[in-house]
């Protein structure tokens, strides 16, 4: 007999069919539930256990979901959802210069980057995104917007040796950045990170001051290393050294880098992704569209590298889709490393939540549905013709389910999304705002 | 003004803002609608002209939708989607041999085949496929559900060595294959193809039998070729030369094959294919996750191979997704061909519909929204998050857009898929026998 009076008052209860916490040995929980209180996840339990312990302000009885941990896209540049599809099929360097530097030098401008980010965040709630890691322009926009929407982010504090709109070189980049890293240092949801553009982009001086500045403020630093052939190329011509060498001579290459793409690697450079401890953002959609090149993840993930999944920008991939995502890394990683076993679901999951936390540097408290943690959460809906029947429920959700079946969405206990509504956005808003954009970069 | 009474009746209107045709020279008509009539497309002209032109029993005004010819699916297992994620993570022959054929000899069975095509076929239409090549057990049961359904098919005749629930051997699989053949021989929506399994399942003796049979009943021949570089070096092994050569001894490489996978080609065999008239049937997803290999598809459409594009079966891939399939194709084809401009979003699209048409022999009647063609449609909804907003609605269907967005499918004419809901299957009954038989094989 249930006691009602002995239960213990929480804010949300969560059932499920299946609960894959993402923890040690890869478990999938039947008939378990998720007790949450204040923000934190403080019990994971059998379902009629759960039922009987605890008397919840908010019961959502979710037959046939998998509860996961939320997305961490670990690389993209949310505002550029508004040049989704401007420019396609089209190399790197060529896409840049003839096509997005352009674009960005006539509309880059406040109101771009909040009503892209707005775009962007909106899609990846939807998508089951919990956290994103942005490197753009007017990073200060883009966390005050996902601050608003209740999503978790790790906005770029970019620096390029040019000038855009959002500073005028180097220096005023710093300055800009270090005022934006004041303004949300105590935010509960957003963390900044240093985020030196390319290092095709940035010269030697202003790395050293990433380096100084990543030490004394103790976070991370996000950039693009590694990309193309053409990137290395012309390092060894510019530097006479290939860009790895030249971040290691500079001291960036240490357990605060996050290094996105990484396509071209030598059996040295993979030792020494391993022995420094960097991070590196697989982004497979973005590598294969523009031809960059196939990262090494199986041979990465054996020598300890870790590794995590960004979508890209939507200028380049063109969604931000993780499950997307982390299925084309789950199967191109298989054929890059011709074998069938190499990235298997449950890595592939790790790979695109816990990996991704431990490269943000907030794998404390997020990343896996552990007591302790903040409830940051997706759910799934399996009960779907592309998704049945369920041998086995991370088999369907790494290789099978889509985007649109993602039907719940919590961070930090505040549910974002509920039955595929979004609650802290206005979705009609977004899509009018969009083609009020469209017409005005059309003219 | 409208003179209501010269107007011409027609059964079927559709109106929408972009209608993409897939004819020659790719183009995009905005604000443009297609006129329908006895189950043919009778004009395709602009919506302002049209509304003045055609009175039609059913008006369909699609403001924000792509309208594009149906996916031709050029490669599925129907039936295995009851199998779907049952085994995965493995290699092709590690995966057959321990897995799938074991399952198979357990389960086979006409009850089996029925259920699992109709699953197969619903998530098909819903994800915009009104035609798909199947090469499986019981194709009769496959061809009779696929008739009451609506869908367009192209059943095969399968042949093997050994035996199976569905033959005793070589000569049985030839003798039930004709007799479904005669079954089906004048149904307006259901084609029969002879489908030797591979060349490693399939002696000489049956082989040569296939191809007389092709010539007799002019009917194509639907083959794993090429799949694995295992396949190849079994070849070499068991009969002194590689599966295209001895294909070729054996008379089959013409234009009635249907060369599914093609990763291991030498440059020879490409010149081969072109010479020869063969098609290529690309299935990304499925060489990825089974680590087979890197179909050259730059290079094939290069030398003149006529490339389309399948899903391969639900236990391999593990989704029937023509969509996601196509942007796989796309993005994969740049990165293996270095250069992002190989298989632009206009040719992708192709090799997803007209491309498969012309593999099966039915371009004259489907394949492209064209006068005079069957009208084989579907609608993409673009009004959503993640293709917002709309630089080129091209990109947008290729690079962007989710299945979730398929929001209508006309076969023939005839209605199958209105506002995402499926008019000639009932969804929840499909749900709930996957179920059942998810119970039964997992006991």
């Amino acid at each position: 007999m249930t006691d009602i009076f002995s239960q213990q008052p929480i804010d949300t209860l969560i059932t499920c069919d299946w609960i894959i916490p993402v923890t040690a040995g890869d478990p999938v929980l039947e008939q378990h539930a998720i007790a949450v209180h204040q923000g934190k996840i403080v019990d994971v339990l059998a379902t009629a256990d759960a039922l009987q312990t605890y008397s919840a302000k908010h019961l959502h009885k979710l037959p046939q979901h998998a509860l996961i941990p939320g997305f961490i896209n670990a690389h993209t540049h949310s505002a550029m959802n508004l040049f989704r599809g401007m420019s396609d099929d089209l190399a790197l360097m060529d896409w840049l210069n003839n096509h997005i530097w352009p674009a960005e030098a006539k509309w880059l401008s406040k109101d771009f980057v909040a009503d892209g980010s707005r775009l962007a965040i909106a899609e990846m709630i939807k998508g089951g995104i919990t956290c994103f890691n942005d490197m753009y322009f007017f990073p200060n926009v883009t966390a005050r917007i996902a601050s608003e929407t209740g999503i978790r982010a790790t906005v770029g504090l970019i620096v390029f040796d040019f000038p855009s709109a959002w500073g005028e070189g180097p220096d005023d980049y710093f300055q800009k950045g270090l005022s934006v890293h004041a303004e949300f240092r105590n935010h509960p949801l957003i963390q900044t990170a240093l985020a030196p553009h390319a290092p095709y982009t940035v010269s030697d001086a202003p790395l050293s001051r990433v380096r100084m500045l990543a030490d004394e403020l103790d976070i991370p630093v996000h950039i693009h290393l590694h990309e193309t052939n053409d990137e290395v190329q012309g390092s060894l011509r510019d530097h006479g050294e290939r860009p790895m060498a030249r971040l290691q001579r500079l001291g960036l290459l240490n357990s605060q880098l996050i290094a996105v793409h990484m396509t071209q690697l030598t059996d040295d450079e993979i030792e020494l992704a391993a022995a420094s401890g960097i991070h590196v953002v697989h982004c497979p959609q973005s590598n294969l569209k523009l031809a960059s090149g196939f990262t090494p993840v199986g041979r990465l993930q054996r020598a300890g590298v870790n590794v995590c999944i960004g979508t890209d920008g939507a200028a380049s991939n063109n969604d931000l889709d993780m499950l997307d995502e982390m299925r084309t890394a789950a199967t191109l990683a298989k054929a890059v490393d011709n074998n069938a076993r190499t990235l298997p679901a449950a890595d592939a999951l790790r790979a695109a939540t816990i990996n991704g936390a431990k490269a943000l540097g907030i794998d404390s408290f997020t990343g896996s549905l552990q007591i302790g943690k903040s409830a940051d959460m997706v759910a799934i809906d399996l009960h779907n013709l592309r998704t049945q029947p369920v041998h086995h429920a991370l088999s369907q959700v790494v290789y099978a389910a889509s985007s649109s079946q993602v039907s719940d969405v919590w961070v930090n206990g505040k549910q974002l999304l509920a039955n595929h509504r979004l609650l802290t956005l206005d979705e009609d808003a977004i899509l009018e705002n969009s083609r009020e954009w469209l017409k005005k970069i059309q003219n």
